[in-house]
């Protein structure tokens, strides 16, 4: 990487931990500016405004999320393997992120009512990730992993509650079982939807 | 209810709405004597500080909550009767605060990592509506409406998990079907824990 390269690297990281911390409406010029030892003018060379700046980290966080959670699990045998991991990878994301924060989650919060760029691409980033498990569990039925009537929107929509409740229970109540409760009803979950109630039963 | 009383009941309705839309931390005495036409001297004569203003707004929310969640739900027939009426009556309100937003739950964002008073009385708030949520399963296993073997803390972990997304999906991603999803997965979580294998496949 060249110098300036490096240098915007290193901001964005900054301001990926502040908006963690802060949200991304906490993350300003200036608290960055401060972290950094830069001048305003020096974080502005790299970004050129804020929503610039709110972008390029959700877009960064993205980077990670995927890099952490879905290149992995493409590596597993497509069908019950790969959802499966998808799911097991977020649960232990997660359970990393709750000293710091989700910015997908909190940004829901922050931006439910708040139409605008920062809005769309954190939408974006949302749905992408909402799409892939619903292919994997399509492929999971497709392989003869999961039973043919499985109703795969509706298993994802079940099996990303439990993400938000983990968050939830882990950040604000600050329960030490909530991953222990998370993986417990994912199994439960994907019991429910095996072919074979023999199966289903072990 | 006296002039004072009215007075105070009126800014506290203003304020239950700001903070619905804008989060706790949104809401300030300026924004609320504006609302109300009242100077900022005015409204500090009903609450002594922003902070004592934020915690009468939390009260008054989970009053209206238990007002219409919970003790309505009293009146149902101890059991599972009363916990899906608890469910079903929760998913209602979510579904109305679509257009608003849910104190409780971006509340959770906004002090997960902000000790005090406010962070205290939240979370006073959502550990009794999860205790009475726990207590109504508990009655429902104890009544032999719910297998025997029932994990009360695990299912209401699950139950709450479909609430946290019914509030997501619905006000951040603008599912029409999210209510519809929660209600279904609602179901299909009480059947895997009715007693008789007949009357759950039913």
């Amino acid at each position: 990487m060249r110098k300036g390269e490096q240098t915007r690297a290193a901001i964005l990281d900054a301001a990926l931990d502040l908006a963690s911390r802060d949200g991304l409406e906490g993350l300003t010029i200036g608290l960055l500016a401060d972290r950094m030892q830069m001048s305003k003018s020096g974080v502005f060379a790299h970004f050129g405004s804020r929503e610039d700046l709110q972008i390029a980290v959700i877009a960064e966080y993205h980077r990670r999320f995927e890099e952490e959670v879905f290149y992995p699990s493409l590596k597993e045998r497509r069908g019950l393997p790969r959802l499966t991991s998808m799911m097991r990878r977020w649960v232990q994301r997660h359970s990393r992120e709750i000293a710091s924060g989700c910015i997908y989650i909190s940004g829901a919060v922050e931006y439910d009512d708040r139409p605008g760029p920062i809005r769309d691409e954190l939408l974006n980033m949302v749905l992408a990730w909402k799409r892939a498990l619903i292919r994997a569990a399509e492929q999971a039925v497709a392989m003869g992993h999961l039973r043919a009537d499985t109703d795969c929107e509706q298993m994802i929509y079940e099996a990303r509650a439990l993400i938000f409740a983990l968050h939830h229970d882990g950040r604000f109540l600050k329960l030490e079982d909530a991953v222990a409760r998370t993986e417990r009803a994912f199994e439960r979950l994907i019991s429910a939807h095996l072919p074979d109630p023999v199966l289903s039963a072990a």
